[in-house]
């Protein structure tokens, strides 16, 4: 943070130095602005001005009468690409398929080789969760997000952790529950990424990873007819 | 959006709505309060509570006694990684540069595909920016990203487009500037990357950014003495 910048701004970065020495977690309520005031030195305005900022930034949560909250969301905004603006269309849903299929099998093959013995299960109990959904004909989009998020946590890399729920929330927005044929291949190819991971093998599960994501693309390529032969 | 979200949510989504269908751009002001009363037939407190939640996904901005305007920031949050909350360290820099070798060989790659003229020559301009800044021994660091970023918004997807800011701004607040033998290596990777993007090159544009990462992913290992032969 440069000494050029408001005042605010630099009370701001302050308030999430004190956040990260106090080992703050997500929930946890600061200290009241009269407190702030005395611990940072600066006036009220300014703590109000730079509490707005953080609360903008969703690291903060004010709640009327109770008080300020680390915010629940660790910082994550809604929306991060700003995608409510722009408007949904086949070539956006392609777009993410694209972005997702750079990713994912990256992430896949790192899984395999960093995932800890309670990850692996976890990556199996996601797996089996929509697994189970589908047999029983019901919607399993936010679990199939959860089973991928599974993975992105197990790939021993914290920005990839961060970046797929920011990718997988564009979707959950958008994309209608898929058909018939689409939800028994996920099972299949679910259980085929879930195993190669179990069994640490980094190329199997890169390359099972590119033929789930490849089966959702032909799908996304025929519900939206993306090319005149399909 | 569900039906059963709370109605300031609802409204919020009725204001993009609005805001797609008017084709308002970054800055353009909102209808006042009143106006949206009439319009979305809502109270004015439900009606402020959607323009403070569209404020924290910096999809809106407020200023005071002057309106309510479209952000300039088109709704890419600051921070979107929610990194501020975590310690910074040698292993962070690693996770980061790891993201940006999956993500940009492939970026640009598809900008020799399928970058315009009109394209091809930003990228070429950004490039002797950063060329010329490191030869006058001036930070480069803003425009170093500037040259990545017309190469992403060169990869026909709107997605890879908006990811790579989030990912750089990740980055300008932690690195500091580099040795002068990473400039070099800039001045002749970057030069590289813009010259098989011209000639339309994608399997060049790929390595050619993989050798540049490469050398900055080294860099960062002999910074923070991340193996122990280092």
């Amino acid at each position: 943070m440069k000494k050029s910048s408001p005042l605010f701004e630099r009370t701001a970065e302050q308030i999430i130095d004190l956040i990260k020495s106090q080992k703050l977690s997500p929930g946890d309520k600061l200290p009241t602005e009269i407190e702030l005031v005395e611990l940072l030195q600066v006036g009220r305005s300014t703590i109000r001005e730079a509490i707005k900022s953080l609360e903008s930034r969703n690291i903060l949560t004010i709640r009327q009468g109770a008080g300020t909250f680390l915010s629940e969301e660790k910082g994550v905004s809604q929306d991060p690409f700003g995608l409510s603006l722009i408007e949904w269309s086949g070539k956006l849903a392609l777009d993410l398929i694209d972005v997702r299929l750079v990713l994912e099998p990256e992430i896949a093959a790192r899984a395999a080789i960093f995932a800890t013995h309670e990850q692996k299960l976890k990556i199996i109990e996601k797996c089996s969760i929509v697994e189970e959904l589908i047999n029983n004909d019901m919607t399993y989009l936010n679990e199939d997000m959860e089973f991928h998020q599974s993975i992105a946590e197990s790939s021993g890399n914290q920005i990839f952790e961060k970046l797929v729920p920011i990718i997988h929330s564009s979707i959950s927005k958008n994309i209608d529950a898929t058909d018939n044929k689409l939800a028994t291949n996920t099972i299949i190819s679910h259980r085929e990424i879930s195993e190669t991971i179990m069994r640490s093998d980094h190329i199997g599960a890169r390359n099972a990873m590119i033929a789930h994501l490849h089966d959702n693309r032909l799908e996304i390529i025929k519900q939206y007819k993306l090319f005149s032969n399909t």
